[in-house]
């Protein structure tokens, strides 16, 4: 089976923001043939992610976790699609599945224990698909083990978010509501601080580009203090929640957003407060929770059934809109998990 | 009974390094009558600590965990002394305390359940009484509970540590070694390293006055990573250790001396390095661990008394000598644990 399979490219390494002038839509003959062991799928939906910037870079702490990508080579990235031919026993033709693929029309892997893929059933599992990316895929399982397994909340305790609009955010709130905390988080318009209380259930959120003293901010919505915080930016806003922890507090770091660009300064926290305050900071990534996805998806999935979580997807149409969508992602247009639904 | 006690204030708030002038000794009547409940010690050992710095800041995180330093009065310290009268019975005349009484000559006290005071037998117990404010006082307490319960050492990971010929450090290097890691130190002069290498069993040690750049100087003592940092000083150090630090490094932050007086730069982390390393940073204080008190030193009066652990005390003579042994710190002259002894 031969079919012509377009894939985005980065033109040359990027070190700032991206834009979209930097990566391209190029397209090869992909080959499947019985014998060789592999599933070919046919891509339906794309992860559109931001840690994908510092695996484009030339040189960032990320290619010790994860390959760089190569100029000029196709992009693994979390997708889901349809077997459209195969050769293994566990995949079947019109099997549906979410995992490693890539950012590309037709992605071919061969099945190992070690591999991110998660098979659904042809029919489907009731959600739609792309769900599979967004809160039961590397986003809910992001929020889900960085909140629990990372920040460790008891009920009661109160809990800030930054970027809570976004695709990790916004189900790290809901989560948090969920396991009875007080649930403030910060994001970069009014449409979407209205979201975040109207529709998703925060206790109260903020436009912190309105914000001239975060510190003073945090101080007004966190006046008993700040036991979680769940960084996704960096910076100062990670100066800021510092200053208003409490004792014993933790960060949870799931992303720094604002530092990957390297447009924002770099945090420098108050070491003093880390101490005195016993403060844990402790980066993480989903990958470490790997063994625990099926347990975490069960519960998350539970809950978007019974309506307790709602899931925010801002979808794209067609390859051609990847570049465009990625560099988006850095100016913060989405809201929810960013992805690209191809035709 | 009543005493002339002589002791140590601050004359105002100190909020830069402290100079000899910041500090000064004046004298009071001291008072203990029967039926007080009081118990009155004769300081023979007073431990000074560079945390105290905090203490005499006019704002700093320190006024959280532990009352802030009022000029002009008597100062609470760790000092360890000779009860000479007691109306409790659980102290007697002629027993010796370690615990929280003052930079002074005599310090009342009235017993009460969560207070840091240990009772030694009047005969004593085998081990000089000033090893109750180094080895076997907060600085043993604090450099066992960052190294094990924070930094939670494995057989053969590499652990390096800052300040190393410090009261604490000295000691975490000399642990390390026992829990089987390669253990590397930092220390501010060549005796120092000397004696790091040469009395203490480090396997390695480097003068950081020496090093142009931090980073390159780790790369070349830990080729293999660092897995656990105990951080002493902060600021372009715990960047480097960072840098070079291995995939689910721990920091335990003990101190951050270097940014204690606000002369040196703050450390501005690479938290991309954070995440993708997936490091821990936590913040501690011995007291955090005072119910393992106790059995802590159960273990470290065992390894002094094998000769598996050397003790090291830099001992001034009198309470005149409080003001330039407390500024010293800060200039790096002490080795090991400094201490004040009273006639």
């Amino acid at each position: 089976m031969e079919v012509v399979n377009r894939y985005v490219v980065i033109k040359h390494h990027v070190d700032g923001a991206p834009t979209e002038a930097d990566l391209e839509v190029r397209e090869a003959t992909a080959r499947w043939a019985p014998g060789s062991g592999q599933v070919m799928v046919r891509n339906r939906f794309l992860s559109i992610d931001p840690y994908q910037l510092n695996r484009m870079k030339r040189s960032s702490a990320s290619h010790l976790a994860v390959n760089g990508i190569v100029p000029g080579e196709s992009i693994t990235a979390y997708a889901a699609g349809e077997v459209v031919a195969s050769d293994c026993d566990e995949y079947k033709e019109g099997d549906l599945v979410a995992g490693m693929l890539g950012w590309e029309d037709y992605t071919l892997f061969r099945p190992s224990p070690g591999m991110l893929m998660s098979k659904i059933d042809a029919g489907g599992d009731g959600f739609p698909l792309s769900h599979h990316l967004s809160a039961l895929g590397t986003s809910g399982m992001t929020a889900y083990a960085g909140l629990f397994e990372v920040g460790k909340p008891e009920k009661g305790e109160k809990v800030f978010v930054s970027a809570a609009s976004g695709s990790v955010g916004s189900l790290v709130g809901q989560f948090a509501k969920l396991a009875g905390c007080y649930v403030v988080g910060c994001a970069g318009s009014q449409v979407k601080v209205n979201l975040l209380k109207e529709k998703l259930g925060f206790d109260d959120a903020f436009n912190y580009k309105e914000e001239p003293d975060l510190k003073s901010a945090l101080k007004r919505y966190f006046p008993d203090g700040i036991d979680i915080y769940y960084e996704n930016v960096g910076g100062e806003m990670l100066e800021a929640a510092l200053a208003n922890m409490n004792t014993y507090g933790r960060v949870a770091v799931s992303g720094v957003m604002s530092e990957y660009t390297g447009s924002g300064r770099r945090a420098v926290p108050n070491m003093e407060q880390v101490i005195y305050k016993r403060i844990t900071i402790r980066g993480f990534l989903a990958w470490d929770f790997l063994a625990k996805f099926d347990e975490f998806n069960a519960v998350i999935g539970d809950w978007i059934r019974q309506g307790k979580v709602q899931v925010l997807e801002d979808v794209s149409d067609g390859l051609d809109s990847v570049p465009s969508a990625f560099a988006a992602l850095f100016r913060g247009d989405n809201i929810g998990k960013k992805l690209v639904k191809l035709a």
